[in-house]
């Protein structure tokens, strides 16, 4: 190439460079952002899920959007997370919606309901059930955009102390719960206790709380529950499921090209399908060496389990009442799951419960 | 600004987009691609979740990437998707990978096995139970990889023209099925038929066959089913859960960057939920649909399904003797899905169980 072609190829390609700056500055900006998490860097399925998130991002973005991810504690306390995305002292969070549900139960259906949803029926809610309109309009309310990243499956229903064979058994105790399945428990004479993941195992070693819930198999091992704890109860019927968010500020979400909005969105759902598949392999080897160590597995009575489910319903009816926000998500989110349990049970119900009772006949 | 300013800062500018030039090129080069898909573009669930794969990869990439999509027959037939992304006639398919257990059984791993997975333990096998290495694997012999890319969840049974009461009415029935459920329904006497989605109802309406299935009440009352064959059956044990595949020629897959395979991963994830989600919800109302149109629900005996599952298990043993690859496979999948039913009766079950027997009670 002679130096002129080289000076008039070089013109053409500037000129269309500085044509397209603009547009390219607006939609794929170098943007260094700061994601708060509430868990501690010990859980590599809850926190690795926020990390690979933000890894999937920097990927997908030739690395122009970084953001960096902190345990719960290292910038803000771990329950404080949707205060410092909703006041923009940070970008992004990652946590559980049902912290919050102190300051409204309305949070609880962005996360997980006592007697709710399962992982198929949480998803198929929020994307075609009106699910998600419907909290976007709530969470506009606290400058946050809620993006699921991440699901545990259905969680553990706990370590407790003593055995829980009737109903009474549950009066007084002090258990440790996240969200609103706490509320559902004090009906029942519980003591529900709310405490950040690190700060469980020490207030059962001392002894201030008589039993704690956090996740599963997998994630309660490395908290170290079974050491103090020996009866590991089944099912955790106050989380059918729990759905993890990325919590975004509002101004900070408008503020995205649709490109980075996109990616956002897209990497949420790997990390979410990521976090599941990691958790669904990782807790039955947890299960059995919590067994093979001396954990007693035990299963909710029926009678417990009819008490919770009817506790729930008043729980559920009397906020309705009290709560007109939460009873406008509440009277859309009940049909849909009804109508969900009935068509689960014609085929994937069918189904499984054939392949479980094949365990071991297989091969 | 003055001219000398707007010079020197324009040089600037220039200098750094002429240095960055080589990796942006490098990296998100202007792509156009094609991708043909096995179904026709009446089924939006399907065909739908493609096209939503093909808008986000073109979304996240500034348009920079962009991938048009083919219906079945438009470009190849819908069965011969695998070989026109294996020759390099197109870049991309999106296919159910039993279409081809005719070139090799293995593929059946790839999508859904006869008394196989779930969608849950599908997605735990290939992320974390060893499943995509053994697939890649077996993929590069066909020179293609395979991206889980949509998820039907557990299908129905099919449609029959006359009950099936007993094993012995399966003899001689001629069968649309799609993948390896057909080699064990041949074990007890079924005469499977293979055809595309389109072709399924003009077949059954002439009585070429007897009856077929394709996926559950969304899709199969779009086909039209309905209107030929009375018996609706459940579960289809074939199909515990069938995952759809994006699948992209290796060379090509190789010829991207990091970023745009990460794009590709991220983008499949987002169509795999959107997909699930969609039929969850719209399952139910098609099937109340159905049966307010005369058909028929019917539940497939405890004798059929124990006589289906013990010729599964004559069909594994007999592929596996015979065919190294398959074996490999079979192998490994056998037991993390025995650990993973075993686990899944923890929790999952339990709640399951509980709360579908709840219908009504919700509210």
């Amino acid at each position: 190439m002679d130096r002129r072609n080289f000076i008039k190829a070089g013109g053409v390609g500037l000129a269309a460079t500085t044509i397209a700056a603009p547009a390219i500055a607006q939609t794929t900006p170098t943007l260094s952002w700061r994601l708060v998490a509430s868990w501690p860097k010990s859980l590599d399925t809850l926190f690795g899920g926020a990390d690979y998130f933000a890894k999937l991002v920097a990927e997908m973005t030739d690395n122009k959007f970084q953001i960096r991810t902190f345990a719960g504690g290292e910038l803000v306390p771990p329950l404080q997370v949707l205060d410092a995305v909703q006041n923009g002292t940070v970008e992004l969070g990652h946590t559980a919606p049902y912290y919050y549900v102190g300051k409204d139960p309305t949070f609880t259906f962005d996360c997980t309901a006592p007697f709710g949803a399962n992982y198929r029926i949480q998803n198929s809610w929020l994307r075609n059930g009106g699910g998600r309109a419907l909290m976007d309009e709530f969470y506009a309310g606290y400058n946050v955009v809620s993006i699921p990243c991440g699901n545990t499956g259905t969680q553990s229903g706990g370590w407790w102390k003593k055995e829980i064979k009737t109903v009474s058994d549950l009066k007084g105790v002090k258990f440790r719960i996240g969200g609103w399945g706490g509320a559902v428990l004090s009906k029942l004479g519980v003591v529900p206790q709310m405490l950040a993941g690190g700060d469980i195992y020490p207030a059962l070693e001392k002894g201030t709380i008589d039993g704690a819930e956090w996740v599963g198999p997998y994630d309660d091992e490395k908290l170290g529950f079974q050491k103090v704890c020996k009866y590991y109860y089944h099912p955790g019927w106050w989380e059918g499921q729990a759905q993890l968010s990325a919590y975004i500020n509002l101004g900070k979400w408008h503020s995205l090209s649709k490109t980075y909005q996109t990616v956002i969105k897209a990497a949420a759902a790997e990390a979410n399908n990521w976090m599941i598949g990691k958790y669904d392999a990782d807790n039955p080897a947890a299960l059995k060496r919590l067994i093979a160590g001396g954990t007693q597995l035990r299963y909710w009575s029926r009678p417990i389990m009819e008490a919770c489910f009817k506790a729930s319903r008043q729980l559920y009816a009397e906020e309705s009442a009290r709560n007109p926000k939460f009873k406008k998500v509440y009277s859309e989110w009940t049909p849909f799951l009804a109508t969900e349990d009935e068509w689960m049970r014609v085929d994937e119900q069918q189904f499984d419960n054939f392949m479980y009772a094949k365990v071991g006949a297989r091969a």
